[in-house]
């Protein structure tokens, strides 16, 4: 089985993290001056690692390995969050650097084509999972020319900035590659609960977001008696519980539902709030299920505009996240990697977050691995994983990679 | 009895509205430019009325009857909201006018001592109720010297930039007057929806105002588990729905609360709130029942503490408003002058809203009088009362400010 090091594998991830480093956090937005500079130094990495890399048009770092026969695809993304940690996707593209080394330096496994990938804006700076669509061909065009930053910059823009424009986009080579794994950190505090190192994830959660609009009539909150005040904000408060009851009998083990935002217009202490919004997201790995809570959410709208005096509207996604299963063939060699490595100390769970995984797995059969996220924190400057764990993954995803390739092989 | 005249009442309405006419609406905010003008405007129409006018050092426009002998003080205030209606206190400022023309017109009352008031800044652009309350001693210079614009702009800055800082403010004189009188807009919707043209105030509400922050921990949406959760938005949402019910259960005939503002921190449809904010505001005329109000929602802040696991903590009213009872005596007066009026088309109520009077009434026996808010708005663009009703509220004054200071001459 290859070897990794784990000093070489700290070593880059200590490097990687010095570009846009912010106390222990990290601010490397896709396209900013620093994210294109970590790419070439990514790219350098890959080279060094025997990858034939190249930076595609739209960002995304492609190492190919010069072997013939099946090839691998290994990797994350390298862009971060506003305030980022420093691990995130990160430790999965240098994960990838590291396996293309210790494939190299292991007689058992230099003829296999293993390629890295770091793809561009999995965060949605610009486009969410810009790299990992494109890759795929799945980025239209009209779509990627309406895309822009929340401080209104456009995506074409900057991919200009960025020097990007003349560079063509890499697509997936019909043929060549097996599968995609990709390591990433947990980001909650499921492994870390139950004592385990790796988590071996099922499925990628589907997402459901509706925005629900509650519409009364604004009033003076001293001298509209209550029989007659139609208090969008109280309608809101009201739904909001009844919702969160509703959905608590139609759970699975899963699912999760948030409501991340709640505004009340105006918004002043003496005003009866004439207006007022809410976001509700719900997560699930199964589709039937999200089915079930929009059509609870539904329900529940058509029941209150029915009773008045407040009407509720729901605004349906436009573009709702379809719950992605990983593919079963890779999770048993990843299971098989993983007892090897830490008997018992492992399990097999649904991601709540997206990844690329999600994209790529409606081209190639694909499979993540978890690390645990110390205190389940992400997303945030404060983000860790214990430094055997993070070695550990490494290791587990080295040993799969090999099986995987090797039993491709074998065909 | 003194006799309303309606065209030169209506005449006087239209031309203070043109101060800052804005639409349908006006614009006329305590210290601005038009404020000045309007207030220079209504010290010459004291003047033409007969009385001595002057705008005294926080702005109030005071017009004092030359004549001897118990006085009574009727006025309102002239200053707007910043998306101020034409009437609010527009129209009791004029109302006084035209009783001291009404009064002068009329020789049973010629001799009698109605003084004007136009107060300054009620709406609080600054600091509210300043004209009443520096009237009255109880605007305390450090409180004046600290107050400030919602745009951070200072109370003394404002008084410098309208030449108000050499005048001397206005106080009370001792033994002056027996009473205040205030006319307004209801504000609400109250004397519409029962068919009547005239309210009589027997008591302006007091006001409890509690800012509830609920502490718990910011966190991923899709990959906290809902059993792990300490989700702030969550709670407050439970918290606002259990309060609602039990002041339900608390409330008399004039209660009402209201939660006007909630925000949740930092506000992403993908992150698990960590903090969350909510105002929640009481009003009363009976202190005893805000005491009751203020008990519950400190009793169920504790419970959601105890229970665990986002703690909620309540910031206290530092100023609190007290109910002020309106004097009974006055009331008398009123509600004979409406009788005579308006048979049968009057009733007794509480203001929900603030007014002057609640200051006035801690000095002098005080007394207030409304008159129908079509579809009961205010403090906005649209507000409006019918010509008639106008019409009726000024008679209805003139005759129990007649009659009151005929009662006190008899003393």
């Amino acid at each position: 089985m290859p070897r990794i090091d784990h000093a070489r594998l700290l070593d880059d991830l200590r490097t990687l993290r010095s570009f846009g480093a912010c106390g222990t956090g990290v601010v490397r937005q896709a396209f900013s001056p620093i994210d294109l500079e970590a790419r070439r130094w990514l790219a350098g990495r890959m080279r060094e690692a025997g990858l034939a890399a190249t930076i595609d048009g739209v960002g995304n770092v492609v190492g190919r390995s010069r072997n013939p026969g099946p090839a691998l695809l290994v990797g994350s993304h390298s862009d971060t969050q506003p305030n980022g940690g420093w691990l995130d996707g990160a430790m999965g593209v240098i994960y990838a650097i590291e396996l293309a080394r210790a494939f190299r330096d292991d007689p058992a496994t230099r003829d296999l084509a293993l390629d890295a990938v770091a793809w561009q804006d999995e965060e949605g700076t610009y486009f969410s999972f810009l790299g990992s669509r494109s890759f795929c061909g799945d980025a239209p065009a009209d779509a990627l020319d309406r895309a822009a930053s929340i401080d209104g910059k456009s995506l074409r823009a900057a991919m200009d900035e960025a020097g990007l424009s003349g560079t063509i986009p890499l697509r997936l080579e019909p043929g060549r590659h097996v599968a995609y794994l990709e390591a990433h950190i947990e980001q909650g505090g499921r492994l870390e609960a139950e004592g385990k190192r790796i988590g071996i994830v099922t499925d990628i959660v589907g997402i459901r977001e509706f925005t629900v609009t509650f519409s009364g009539r604004q009033n003076h909150a001293g001298t509209t008696p209550m029989p007659i005040r139609r208090d969008a904000g109280a309608a809101l408060i009201r739904f909001a519980g009844e919702l969160d009851a509703r959905f608590r009998g139609l759970a699975g083990p899963n699912s999760v539902w948030t409501v991340g935002r709640v505004q009340f217009f105006p918004g002043a202490p003496s005003i009866i709030p004439g207006r007022a919004e809410m976001i509700v997201q719900m997560r699930d790995p199964e589709n039937a299920r999200l089915e079930r809570f929009g059509a609870a959410l539904r329900a529940l709208a058509e029941e209150t505009n029915r009773a008045g005096p407040v009407a509720a509207a729901i605004a349906e996604p436009d573009d709702p996240s379809e719950p992605s299963a990983m593919d079963a063939g890779l999770q048993r060699h990843l299971e098989a990697a993983a007892e090897a490595r830490a008997p018992g100390q492992w399990i097999s769970m649904p991601s709540g977050a997206g990844h690329d995984a999600q994209i790529m797995a409606r081209f190639l059969p694909s499979a993540m691995l978890f690390v645990p996220s110390i205190g389940g924190v992400s997303h945030d400057f404060s983000e860790d994983t214990a430094a055997a764990d993070i070695a550990l993954g490494c290791q587990v995803l080295a040993d799969a990679a090999a099986s995987i390739l090797k039993a491709a092989r074998g065909r």
